[in-house]
């Protein structure tokens, strides 16, 4: 009865807020439209300041549409959280009411023709980047915009309101993109991950390769038959096939992701989804940037040249390495302040200082010429594999919840604008026979990169991947921000205009369908969920041999990486592992001495490491380091339990479950059909946390 | 033995630190200047992109500059805290990086003249704010940046290095300040700030008016005899005199207050200062657009006319009610939406709506054209009134957490802004009789303010406010970011560069000097220190009608707010409050059931609020109310201790202790004269998180 009660007047509460965000957003519209008309006054330099402020309160008035938009979208989510309806996620929502705000935009106002735009025909012979006016005396200062094309002056000319709302391009992939990818690699530190870490380079690195190349040999066929049958209408060259091969193999599956997370699906298959989507962004945008780059010499500057394409190679080697390195430069220039230094005392300034490093990271990038985007990753990964364990813990829930809500409000916007510029963007190419194209070649570059990737990978694993997880990889190749904020960034030519629009549609269908159908696809691919990865550990079995030849399979790429880091690294920027006194050769040891932290030589009794059931090169060290199963919450506490042999028998357990466990999956995946029944919150306090 | 070793080897990393720091820093500013020359392609859309690319690196370098200047002071103020130096404030420090940097950038780095620019000598009779150019048949689309007067456009052209690190000043105004304002409002949540509402009120109103017209009065005296003298070069008119007057007067002493939490000094002079300077910075911005907007009809725009005038009175009405509304009513929303939905089992999506709604707030006004600083400011001290009770405990951290860490890194970005700008800025106009006619105005304006004010409201006060606290206000009349933020926003006359040049000088001046002489003047004036405003309560010794007295004199201009508040909105806003059914007219029944909360029917037999210790209008109630104690943390829990009458005697404590507890002060305050002396940190934990 009580429950009843709450619940009702929680939407009846609801429905009149809908009434009232809706009434303020018409509201806001109206306001942001009203704003035009002002009374004229004689003096000059008046209507200058008065246009200056007037163009102030419109940009106010579309910013607040966003905010609002984001509102809507928060409060809606909450309902559908509320009511456990998994079928649209934040984002897709956020897209949907993007949509619906575009078309009032586009079709519901009407503003009077604005003829503020004048077209000067001057001898000037370059475009600078600052322009000096001279009216009539007065000197008028002016910043380069960018290039517009002949045919777009008119639509320049009369849609100036649908402009309005158009962003910066650049703010997506300079503002918006960085905090996404950042809190993606801070939030990337679990144990499965390192467990597939092979599989993950295998997908993320081959496979967008392949993805971009087979993408881009179909898109090929696709526009020389359109060429033939004479449905294009400007250039579009091998090269920018490719280019829209690099943009779409970026996957962001964030809605698969948030329901794997709320139904605990296997761990194994979220490390794999997880870590390919996060490094496949970095590919991709490097890749894109090397095609781009891609110039031959001479007349012709769409004909094939080995030296043009290994200089691209080269770029693309040296823009991935030097990001790299750079970011996970200042990452380790963080852990070695934060060690250091008493910063943890101040919790404020520790959190500030964490900020500002991770944001130098960008900037510092940007400034070299290599790309932040991918500096940004590779620091939050060595933030969060360092860094983290030295700061308090409150500064560490500071930081994560920092980046959570930078995250969320990124996403959300750049999907909230991705529905709305379906609509209020000018230069629309939506060309059937180039869409349908595009969505085969989509299908066809994930095959190409899931399937023959996992058999072959599978000759390597012991844990194989099954082809119920290659299934549901396959189908988890949602295409997101990434994609969007590479395509949008240039679309000055026909084909980029093309291939704006079709990118668009991808996005659209990958999210709403792909995503909205997670929780089917799971259950009609049999998939365990309510997996709680830590009671995985200590349900287990000790099976001997078996389980050694496990260990030391899933984790060949790591022993020497392992040792190393275990060893060298961690001691040297954290205060955990064994004192470099101990591990550094007798000859380093006054540096040894100057590095190592007083709590090194307490841990060197009890030995408490993340990744120590990570790897275990034989049986003898796994009963010396006395097999402890950490896991690692947001607190930064160290939860040790379980009996011998627990933390490394996790996957045997797995294959154990996945070989005669079948009647249990499928009662499960019946259940899953109707989310709708659960009455309780199936995550786990960890899992919470772990939520992007 | 341990304790030795540690500080020195903290000391030692420091060192080290500072080395990388600086030469980082160093490198970053060669990257900033190294990337500019660039290898010449012959196609000319080649040589745009470029532009635009090497401006953008440019752009991410200057960036890159304040984000290492902020590092600095991060670890520099980390030292000064961890050696309890308290003779800088992080602002000042910031200040004086800022200076260092601008020294270099101004005298040390020579880039060669950049002849990008081009004057243009077209026929056009207007400043469209969007520029088409007709480049050999490419269009180039330019926006207006600004006017710039004739006989700086040569420098524009000369100095293209140190504009480019100058930002937008709009850019301090829209996105700076908001974050510092917003949190001024939100941590505002004080008992000792409603106790002294009625002075406060007068010193930021009142005050704030009487400062702004005797500080213009006095500049106009000054600017006639500079003309008589021949030392001024160009047009200074009343209104000018009078804007001046308005900006300078926005005091901002947040290095006084930092001091004063540290030390704990007297609970009433905190909040009377600490109340006062976030008041006034709304009067001042209000009072300065509204000086701005005096525009006579007629021949000479200069005279004075009682028409205009009324309209700028009109304005400075409108505005400020305007803004406050708008300010007060997103706060209503928000705590609306947060009381009735369940949003609080979901942080993120909580935090994400608060912060939105508070954001929206800021272009709300903008948009309405209201000023958005204030109503910034309103919506943050209702947002912590009623919102902050209903948000999830985690939530709370989090929202004060966010506006904290943005508070930061704005405000000592603002600083250390300032310090750079001393050298980059091209049009300082250095005027010492200008200067040292305001550094006499500023201090005789302050001191008009506080010491008459002081006077009358002490007829009133039973509470006086005494002699020593009325020094200590007028020492601590610092200029800070709002007093910059305003004076900065338009430096085109020869009267906006004097003042702008000036307005810098005081703001240095009062930080470095008053800041840095708190702890001398707090001793040297003998003002309590250490005082724990909760046990303050619990010490008391009840005192009978003398009590009551107290309390009615207290709390007279809130007697009818205090039941207002009290028995309908926080039972409308929030959970707390006694149920509407109980306070509201039996006809309102259904309304009244429907806005109550469940929890409001519970709390009507153990009451708790947290202003019941504010007002009491006679004994009964007192009997009644049981007298309960409350502070409120932040994590939201209420504390209620203490005997009866407990929490109403803490003024006559204070009286008492100001009567008869001298020596002890004197001890103190000889303890003062050497606070690297403590060696443990004398904030408790209330104290700790009210930091800002």
């Amino acid at each position: 009865m009580v429950f009843k009660v709450t619940v009702n007047s929680a939407w009846r509460a609801t429905r009149t807020l809908w009434l009232l965000v809706l009434v303020s957003l018409s509201v806001c519209i109206c306001v942001c439209r009203a704003s035009s008309p002002q009374e004229d006054s004689a003096m000059e330099n008046i209507v200058t300041e008065k246009k200056a402020e007037e163009s102030h309160r419109q940009d106010s008035a579309d910013l607040l549409i966003f905010i609002l938009l984001l509102t809507l979208t928060i409060l809606t989510i909450w309902l559908f959280k509320h009511r456990r309806f998994r079928f649209l996620h934040e984002t897709g929502l956020a897209m949907i009411y993007g949509l619906l705000v575009g078309v009032v935009l586009r079709y519901g106002i009407h503003v009077p023709r604005d003829i503020s735009n004048t077209t000067l025909n001057c001898a000037v012979n370059a475009s600078p980047a600052t322009l000096l006016i001279n009216v009539s005396g007065k000197f008028y200062e002016y910043t380069l915009k960018g290039e517009i094309s002949a045919n777009e002056v008119d639509s320049v000319q009369d849609n100036e309101m649908l402009r309005k709302v158009t962003f910066d391009p650049e703010v997506f992939f300079n503002i918006l993109l960085p905090p996404i990818i950042f809190h993606a690699g801070y939030s990337l530190k679990r144990r499965h991950f390192f467990r597939n870490m092979g599989s993950i380079l295998a997908y993320a690195f081959l496979g967008t390769v392949i993805s971009c190349f087979v993408i881009g040999l179909l898109m090929y066929g696709c526009v020389t038959l359109m060429k033939q049958v004479g449905q294009l209408g400007g250039d579009f060259f091998f090269t920018d096939c490719l280019f829209f091969g690099a943009i779409v193999s970026a996957t962001d599956p964030v809605t698969v992701l948030a329901i794997f997370n709320e139904l605990q699906v296997d761990v194994d298959l979220y490390a794999l989804l997880f870590g390919e989507s996060v490094l496949n962004d970095a590919v991709a945008v490097v890749l894109s940037s090397s095609i781009v780059a891609y110039q031959p010499q001479g007349d012709n500057s769409h004909t094939f040249e080995v030296m043009a394409m290994l200089k691209s190679f080269g770029i693309f080697l040296g823009v991935f390495s030097g990001s790299f390195a750079l970011g996970v430069a200042t990452g380790v220039v963080t852990a070695l302040v934060t060690k250091f230094t008493k910063l943890r005392d101040f919790q404020l300034l520790e959190t500030a200082l964490f900020f500002l490093m991770s944001w130098s990271t960008f900037l510092l990038a940007e400034a070299c010429g290599f790309t932040g985007v991918v500096a940004v990753l590779f620091c939050g990964i060595t933030q969060a594999h360092y860094t983290f364990n030295n700061l308090s813990p409150d500064s560490q829930d500071r930081t994560k919840q920092l980046f959570e809500l930078l995250n969320f409000l990124a996403e959300n916007f750049i999907f909230s604008y991705m529905g709305l510029t379906l609509f209020t963007f000018q230069n629309h190419v939506f060309n059937p026979m180039f869409i349908v194209g595009a969505f085969v070649a989509v299908f066809l570059g994930r095959a190409a990169n899931i399937y023959p990737l996992s058999f072959l990978l599978n000759l390597g694993r012991r844990n194989k991947i099954r082809s119920n997880f290659q299934h549901m990889m396959m189908f988890a190749g949602l295409r997101g921000a990434m994609t969007f904020a590479l395509s949008i960034r240039d679309t000055a030519t026909y084909a980029r205009q093309m291939m704006f629009s079709t990118t668009l549609l991808v996005v659209f269908f990958t999210v709403w369908i792909c995503g909205g159908g997670t929780t089917q696809m799971l259950s009609c691919q049999r998939i365990r969920v309510g997996v709680d990865s830590d009671q995985d550990n200590s349900m287990s079995i000790a099976e001997g041999s078996e389980r050694r030849s496990t260990k030391q399979e899933s984790a060949w790429l790591f022993r020497i990486w392992y040792n190393f880091d275990h060893n060298y690294l961690k001691p040297i920027l954290t205060h955990s592992g064994p004192p470099l006194t101990a591990t550094l050769p007798p000859c380093c040891g006054p540096l040894a001495r100057f590095l190592t932290s007083p709590q090194a030589y307490e841990n060197e009794c009890q030995l408490k490491d993340d990744d120590s059931d990570l790897i275990l090169t034989d049986g003898d060290i796994n009963l010396t380091y006395g097999d402890i199963t950490v896991s690692t919450d947001a607190s930064g506490a160290h939860i040790s339990g379980g009996p011998a042999f627990a933390g490394a028998a996790g996957s045997d357990d797995l294959d154990r479950e996945l070989t005669y466990g079948d009647h249990e999956l499928v009662m499960r995946g019946t259940r899953l059909v109707l989310p709708m029944d659960d009455s309780e919150p199936p995550f786990t306090d960890t899992h919470h946390r772990m939520r992007m």
